[in-house]
This record gives C-alpha cells, sequence and structure tokens, in this order.
C-alpha cells in the first residue's frame, strides 16, 4: 500500500518499503535544496491543535507553504472552548468540509483515529496522548539514515521516559521495520517500556535489553535517543530527585561514548540535555528538526499523489 | 444594487436578485466542483474575531484561500487585549489601512455597522451580538434552494431561541425576499421572536404562527431551522429544566414529519439534535456546513467583481 | 553596507544611504499603487511575537503575504508556554531551521540581538522590552518625509515617555541620521529621556532641549512625535494625576500650532491624543500606519535583495 490518500495514524501502519519511498523523496528535496514548489497550490490544510505544539505544527503549516498550499489554523483558546462544546465528531466534519487533509493533535489517545474515521480527507495524527507521534518517527529513523547512512546494524539507546512518551515509543516501532543490531532501554524503572511496545518488539524479533543505568552501555551506542522524563510522573517527588541526575546527557556520561555516536531528541529538550553538548558533533537533534519540514514536505506530496519534477 | 464593493451587514440590504445572484454563482463552483482559483492573489482578507467562532471564521479564511488570496488573522488574546485599549474605530482603521476586505465578528451589536462607516474596504458581518449573521442566512438559504429546488411554497419551521439568536432572525429575516407558504415559530414562551423580526415579518406580508411546541406541527414542515437553547436566558434554572426536552429533535419528535423534511441548523449543535439523527436524510446540517465554502467564495467573487472563467 | 541579508535589530546600525534606499523604494512601491507582487514566493516568514502586538505582526504579515510569500505565526498562548519551557536559543533555532526570515518581539531586552546571532535566518526586532523598535523608526521617518518633503531642517518635539517608550527612542536615533534644526524633548521630570540616548544625541552633534511643558513650544515644531505616558511607571498614582492633563494633546494645545504641523504616534493610542483632532490636517498617525505596510515591503524586498520590476 503506497501513501496515496492515506491516513497516517500509527507508525505501524507502514511497512520498510514506505519508509524508503519517504526517505527518497526527502533526500531529493535536500539535495536539489528545493524550499519552494508551487505544487499543491489551492490545497488547504487543516490545522488543529486541541494540545499546544509549536514544533510540529509550524513545521507541518512550512511544508505545506513550500509547496504552494495554504494552511487553516485551529489552536490555542479557540481549540479549547471546542473541546467543551461541541462533539469532537462534528468538529471533524467542520475540518473535513473546509480541508484536504487534516493535521490533528489531541491529548485523547485514539483522537486521531476516531477523526480518520469520520473525515474523507486523510487525516495525520500530530501527537495522541501518550500514544502516537508517526510522523517525528519518520523524521527519527530519516535523521539516522542521514547521519549514519543505514538505519540497520546499529546499535540504539533509547533513555528516559518509556511508557508516557509518545514520541520514544513510535520511535521504537519503526525501528522494528528495520533490523537494528540491538536497543538498550533505559529508563527509571517505574517508567519501564510500556507493555504493548515490549510485545510488539519481542513479536518483531527485535535484540533488546531494559537498564536503568545508562553508563553501562553507552560505550556500545551507534544512537541515543533522548526524551524528557516528567516530575508529574513520580507519585514521591524525592523519587523523581533521586533519578533526574542519572538521566541528564552530560559530557561526563559521554565520556566513554564512541567518537560517533549521535543524540536524538524530538524536542523541546529542557534540561535533560547539557546544553553544552550543543555544539559537540555528537548533537544531532537540530538536524533532526530542520529535518522536520522536508520529511513532512515528502510526506504530503506522497499523500496527495503529487509528482515534483526533480 | 450589485454585491461590487458592496458592505454585508444585515440580510435585509439585499433583494431577491441579489440572493439569486449569489446562489446561480454558487451553485457554478458547486458544479464544476471548482475548489482552486488564482482570481484574487494579493487580496488580502483582514479575519477579525473579537468573539471567538471557529466555523465563520475557518470557511472565510478557506474561501478566501481557495481564491488564491490571502489572510490576516486577529482571534483570541489579542482581539481581547484590543477590546481593552484602544479604540475599536482606530482598530479598524488599521485593519483598513492593511487589507481589501475585511470580516468582523464582535459581542456588540452595531460593531460590523460602525466597522463599515469607517473603512474604505468592504466589511463583512461575521456576527454582531445577538443582532445579525447576513452570510450565515446566504448558506441556509442556499441550501434550501439546493435540496429542495426551491425556497418560495414551502412550510418552515424555526425552533428555539427567536429571541436571541442572530441565525434564527437572519434566516427569518431573508426568508422575506421569497414566498414561504408558511412559518412556524417555535420556541418556550419567553424566547419568543422578537418585535423587530416579528414586525418585520408583518411588514414583509409573510403568513407565520407562534407555537411552543413542535409536536403540533411538524406533519407540516418542509423546513425545520433549530437553533441552540442557551440555559443562562432562563432566569430561573427550573423553568429550563421544565422545556429542555420539548426543544430537542429526536426520532420520536419527528415521527409523523414528511418523509423529505429537511433540518437546518448553523453548528456548532450541543444536544438540541439526537446525533442519531445525523445519519439520516433528515439532516441537512452537515451538507450546510459544507456549503459554507462555496457560498463565502461566490460572496467574495462577487464583492471584488471578479468574474471567473467557468 | 546594504540591507542585503542582514539582521534589523537597532537603527543605530543603518546610516542615511540606508535610510534612502528603503524610503526610494517605499515610494516607488506607492506611487506604482503595488499592492501585489508575486516575487516571494515560497519564501517562509516566521513571525515570533512572544509579546503580543497586533500592528507591528500584522502589517508585517500583510507586507510578506502582498509580496507573495507566506508567514507562520507564533503568537499567544503558545509563545507563552514556550517561554516558561525550551530555552529561547533553541526556539530560535526552530524558527530558524523552518523559515526564510524571522520577525521577534519580546519582552526582554537584547532578545532579537541574542536571536541574530543564533539564526542564519536574517531577524528582524519587532520590539524588545523598552529598547529598540528600529522598522517602526523606519515608517516613523518615512512619513515625515512623505508629509514634509524632507526630513532635515526641521523642529521635532517628542512627548509623552521619553526614558521607557522605545518607539520615541527609536525615532530620536533615527533622527541624528539626518540634520533636524532642533529636537524639543517634552516630558514629565521622572520620565526625561534615558541617557545612551541623551549622549547619542549629544555626540551626533543634534541640538535639543528638555522640557516639561509643551505649550511653551508648541509653536515652533513641525513635527510632533506622541507616546503614551503609562500610570505604572509613577511610583505614586497622585503624581500621575497631577501631569497627565499636560500631555494629553488637545485642541487648546494646538491653538498656537504652526498650521502645517504633523503630529505622529506609533499607535495604538489611548487618550493621549483628543480623539477630536483624528479629523485635523494636523493627524499623520494614520497615514503613518498606513505606511507600515510599504515601507515593510521595501524592507523585505531589500533584505532578500529581490528586485521587482517597478
Amino acid at each position: 500500500m503506497s501513501f496515496f490518500n492515506r491516513d497516517v495514524i500509527s507508525i505501524t501502519d507502514f511497512n520498510r518499503n514506505n519508509f524508503e519511498e519517504l526517505f527518497d523523496l526527502t533526500e531529493k528535496l535536500l539535495d536539489k535544496k528545493v524550499s519552494n514548489l508551487d505544487i499543491l497550490e489551492g490545497k488547504i490544510m487543516a490545522s488543529a491543535f486541541f494540545e499546544p505544539s509549536t514544533r510540529t505544527r509550524l513545521s507541518f503549516e512550512t511544508a505545506m507553504k513550500r509547496l504552494g498550499g495554504d494552511v487553516i489554523t485551529l489552536v490555542g483558546e479557540e481549540a479549547v472552548s471546542i473541546k467543551k462544546g461541541e462533539s469532537f465528531i462534528d468538529t471533524v466534519r467542520m475540518l473535513d468540509s473546509y480541508s484536504d487533509i487534516i493535521v490533528i493533535r489531541h491529548s485523547y489517545e485514539g483522537a486521531a483515529k476516531l477523526a480518520a474515521e469520520i473525515a474523507n480527507s486523510p487525516v495525520i495524527n500530530g501527537g495522541d496522548g501518550k500514544q502516537h507521534h508517526p510522523t517525528q518517527a519518520f523524521i527519527d529513523l530519516f535523521t539516522v539514515k542521514r547521519l549514519k547512512g543505514s538505519i540497520d546494524g546499529l546499535i540504539y539507546g533509547v533513555l528516559g521516559d518509556l511508557k508516557y512518551a509518545r514520541t520514544a515509543n513510535s520511535f521504537l516501532l519503526a525501528l522494528t521495520r528495520f533490523n537494528p543490531k540491538k536497543i538498550y532501554l533505559i529508563s527509571p524503572s517505574i517508567l519501564k517500556v510500556r507493555s504493548e511496545t515490549r510485545d510488539y518488539l519481542v513479536k518483531s524479533g527485535i535484540t533488546f535489553e531494559e537498564y536503568t543505568d545508562i553508563t553501562e552501555i553507552i560505550d556500545e551506542l551507534d544512537v541515543l535517543y533522548v526524551t524528557r522524563i516528567q516530575k508529574e510522573r513520580f507519585p514521591d517527588p524525592v523519587e523523581y530527585e533521586k533519578v533526574r541526575g542519572s538521566y541528564r546527557v552530560t559530557t561526563s556520561i559521554l565520556k566513554n561514548a564512541k567518537p560517533d555516536l549521535k543524540i536524538l531528541h524530538p524536542l523541546p529538550k529542557l534540561d535533560e540535555i547539557d546544553p553544552k553538548l550543543d555544539e559537540t558533533k555528537y548533537a544531532a537533534y537540530f538536524k533532526q528538526a530542520y529535518y522536520g519540514v522536508p520529511v513532512r514536505m515528502a510526506l504530503l506530496l506522497l499523500i496527495f499523489g503529487v509528482k515534483p519534477d526533480l
């Protein structure tokens, strides 16, 4: 199944061929420095963020506008007042009436899936609760491919909140489409990877191990994916204070790292990565953010079934 | 008087010829599936919503963008802080300096009219307090014409808050430009149609009757227009609880309805229509919402005096 | 140094030639009534207003859109939540990844300068705390030139809060690039012009005098620049009440004014100018607001290095 006219709800809806088709087109856009195509003129994206997100929203809007399309935006107070008022179903029907594609973020799990069942236009999940963030996973794996040459055969560490962070979970599910050599899951014990994701890794034949201390395996990693740990997840603030230091990536933690280790982070980051690392060769997260627009441009082109003349 | 360069403040500013010109162009846009015209390139709409409204705002913005124009948006917090600060007149002058057309929603009655007196650019009233909502009435009557073939000769029911709902009042005023066979006004007694509207119906020679119970006349209706009843309108919450059931449209209320009855609602709806009806042949409100964009596209084309090559 | 690819942080970064180049292009856009150029197609402006400002934001967005470019907007709640969360530096990196030019307003002084150091794309300061508002100063001086024929040789009064108002300070700094005959600085004694600005005037050889009472010199003025005086600046509200009357421009204050005096105000105005003056020949502030778009269009064209065929 190609991307044409398709919803993007969970990363598990896509196979390796889909990833490769998307990444090939993204590479072309990057290599030919295409920042401006008049190819989606008159097409409207509804950008509906019931939960705020500047990064995902602005990069989708930029992608659509760089392709010549336009955007209607529902965000902030208005989105909140809708949440309190009319049914979500009616809101989706409205957005579907007006637009050719819908990007939706919502704090409820399954919101994007429900929207996709209602809408005729394709629906892209821009994050639903703690569940999925498929386009972030496309960007994450594209970044690995671009910087490491291949996604296969590498040793990955995924650090932080593996229970609630949708980005980390979508990243792990995405890796099952490839052949990672090994994945280390590093988290405080109360934030261990959730069972659906663990089961999916097992079922997919992925080799993985769970750790609580990154220093034990840092020397093995080719890629380190970091997510935030939120204090609110800990019933006891004292527990949080105990572990927080171990989940902050610093120069000292990296002293045994491979020289070509790449650190990814979906951003925004707070203090989980020492800003001193921002300018080092390890930091891949700003490049990763930069790839957000071309990956989303490629995705829109494939969903609209429009082939640019590159 | 044609639409060219004209303000749209009250539906009573327009005659039957205006309605027909607008509806003919809308039909053409729909029949030729025109979703994209490059005809208003470089034109700017100021979309100024001092009172939130996603539906009216987003459909106007979509219409403008589908015609190749662009939009500057003033909404939410910013609009509120303006309300508290500089004079409304200065704000309108600003919007007028920047844009080629202004769409304005405001909680004060007469706000759009005042704006039109100040601005050189045409001003479209997107709703002013409880008073007018002319473009909604254009959409409502277009929906009747499209689904019933004609606006004349039909029996209409208008149900709900007929005192404060600007949509219901603009719908009634719009009907005076046509020859409805009869209009039933159905509301709780404290929300009976306001006197200006009643007087206008009388003056226009419209046959109408007032009821409090829809079941008495449901079998006669060709079109039922429903609006929300707000609890806050009732001085005593007990009074509200007494009547609310009678103003909720359900399968049981419809059991004596004509098979080709069409139910309209300006949306958003809360619980005044049983969602079970959404998928029935009676429900015309999602089509009505869908017509919001093409009717507004046609309106913009006529005001800008641009004839598309259809 | 030309404007090409350049940041616009402080008005003192620009010399007389820059002003003249900008003003010449603006004159051309106005004289040829250019409201629509397809010349920046595919270019994206990030419009990031961490402090609300409808006038600056909407006129920049209008300018960009009239040139065929497009805009991504970060404003209101979202901007505020960013302020509380990720580092300003990371936010700027994000905006820089997505866009070709960044317009930024922030309540912290130096925010735009910091952004310019981080971003590869040009950064335009849309106001940073009490410090600078360079594009407003371009508009102000363009207005003088357009309405008086020349900026040189005139007598200027600058009235109001000269300590904290960034607009008044940027206006004064801008005047140092020309040869004003004299500048009268008129303010309550606790809001006298700040020392950096006074020093800069001295260093630039500008003739100026400080007054607390405008009536003493009103008859000499060719241009009167008015800014708001905020009650919050006065430690004692009684002090504020004492002076406020003297800083409100009224017909009576103007009775000895030159017939061709022009009053400027960066807007929004509250009650510092009697609205009765709005329709008089003195009032230049609505024209000044109107020039906001063409001056900013010219600025964008020069920064992007795109020469329109005029």
